[in-house]
């Protein structure tokens, strides 16, 4: 039986992919071989990779003038690759939760960054302001975006990447691992803007150098090929479900579901404010907390999986990425009303 | 039809691997989640990866003293991240071909180091001594370990780690991409002894630093999960095939038949010295070169693909990695004999 899986990532990822890829697991477009064993620089192989932009590029609606890179290093390595990259005097941080917080201690070992907790204290003249629009650990979302003037923005969209339209053009670099809302682990998508891109400090080592991947189209070294076979199936997935203005819908009805039910109950509890709360990761805790762990193994008995909380937080976490139908969190739900009906005043 | 896939990386994996991962892609090990989808913290992942680590200590007789290390970057980011860690006053590098000439150039980036083109030169005060044992493009093998006395010896076995017993402890640190004998792409594998990750210099970027890696054990940032699992796979085929006495026996078949059979041919050459040939990938040229792109297309028509040389050197390559059966090898002969039989004096 499939388990309802509603870890932060590796995430799950639907059904039918998965059903494609086993089909064409050891024959990919009738090559004969699996695409885990084509070259990297066969005409397929390349030409699905091309297709995989131009998929990502209509969904995203990017610009001409924006770099879409994939690439082969984990999405934290943008924590050190991007103040290599252009941090020259001074960069703004917003930290809102755990990865901006890492994301800032990394930069601050090349040289002081400030550590911003409002947005409106920015500093004009940064070289760029880095925030975090969706905290993966403590569901929390940043509202809107940071109104940064003329200041490059930089964003780790690792766990919000593709679950909402975006206007790309109010950004100058945004990141996003593939591990939660795009594919399985391995491979980090950049988009940045030309003029971004111009302002990189030429890297002594030639893969931190964003310039090597825009010139050698993400094919510099081997690639993931597997990783990007996937999500290349993912975007396509993506464009047969609506895009990205019905998954919006979709991940809104999911997550008011579930966050109403919170609200409505007086066994489980959101401390994150309303305003602030993560469509990607629904995070509660049971108002008694000596059943955390009870609830957590009924879960999983009940083939509900992945929702302990992140080990530096504790509590339960829910992740509702793109591939996570709405009768599951339907399923959640009715668990959620049964497990508290019978342990209310346990 | 499957494909017989000469190709030098990704390349061919052996059949009943790629029917297993196809049986278990929806459920692995009973979890009801593709691999693909179960989180790197899970017991389920953290039991397999070290499994797999203990399959390939065992393989190579690797010391207690030595550190293994998958890290989800490109095996070419070593050129960089061996001279950031080691490299502080001088390093050697015995450059043999295109991959060991790239390494040097990357190191000299930092500080000029010494081109060799015969170990004997060594400096006995280098910080290490990098050669490359097999280049994939040229084919061309070291014939035997170079002898460098106490300096270190670094080595970047990307084409032929795996593929016959090695002397683990003449080395410090050995590296190979997972995309020729291993998995697919997406993983570099490192061993280390432990007296030389100590003579690292800290990193100030985080995953720079071979320390983050042994004290995560490979954990830190979320790993290419499913490529390790691919390597877990096949470091389990390969002690079923008899472990790498067994699999080098039937490598130097595989290369001598058809080494042998180009030797004792009007119609096609090595220019290799004999001495230095490689067992992963043997390279050869058709005497008359206009007969090179017929070749290539009459082979790809008879299913025989990824023969085609590297872009920079031309010619064919035919790359013989442990998943390619000693059966194929004999139908590539037998084609080549028809080819030449056609050819000959066209």
């Amino acid at each position: 039986m499939r388990a309802i899986n509603f870890g932060a990532g590796p995430a799950t990822l639907p059904l039918e992919i998965l059903t494609q890829v086993q089909e064409e697991l050891l024959d990919w477009r009738g090559s004969g071989m699996s695409v885990m064993e084509i070259s990297h620089r066969s005409t397929l192989f390349c030409d699905m990779l091309e297709d995989a932009e131009k998929d990502l590029r209509d969904l995203l609606s990017i610009p001409p003038s924006y770099h879409v890179l994939f690439l082969g290093f984990p999405s934290r390595f943008q924590f050190s690759m991007i103040p290599k990259s252009f941090l020259r005097t001074s960069a703004d941080y917003l930290v809102t939760g755990f990865w901006s917080q890492l994301a800032h201690h990394e930069a601050n070992k090349k040289m002081p960054v400030r550590q911003l907790n409002d947005a409106s204290d920015l500093n004009k003249d940064a070289d760029y302001f880095y925030y975090t629009p969706n905290e993966t650990l403590s569901g929390i979302a940043y509202a809107g975006v940071p109104k940064v003037g003329d200041v490059p923005l930089v964003a780790d969209m690792t766990s919000c990447l593709l679950s909402m339209p975006l206007n790309v053009s109010e950004y100058d670099l945004i990141f996003a691992g593939t591990q939660k809302n795009i594919a399985p682990a391995g491979v980090t998508l950049v988009i940045i803007s030309d003029a971004f891109l111009h302002k990189a400090t030429p890297q002594i080592e030639t893969l931190c150098d964003y310039r090597t991947h825009v010139q050698y189209k993400s094919n510099y070294a081997t690639p993931p090929t597997f990783t990007l076979y996937m999500a290349g199936l993912m975007f396509k997935w993506l464009h047969s479900q609506g895009g990205l203005i019905s998954i919006h819908d979709n991940n809104l009805k999911k997550a008011n579901l579930l966050y109403d039910f919170i609200d409505g109950s007086d066994f489980y509890c959101s401390k994150v404010p309303k305003v602030q709360r993560s469509l990607s990761n629904v995070v509660f805790t049971l108002r008694d907390d000596a059943l955390t762990d009870p609830f957590l193994q009924a879960a999983t008995h009940e083939n509900l999986v992945g929702l302990k909380g992140h080990r530096k937080v504790g509590g339960c976490r829910a992740s509702l990425y793109n591939a996570m139908p709405l009768e599951c969190v339907e399923t959640l739900i009715a668990f959620m009303v049964d497990f508290a009906l019978r342990n209310e005043g346990a």
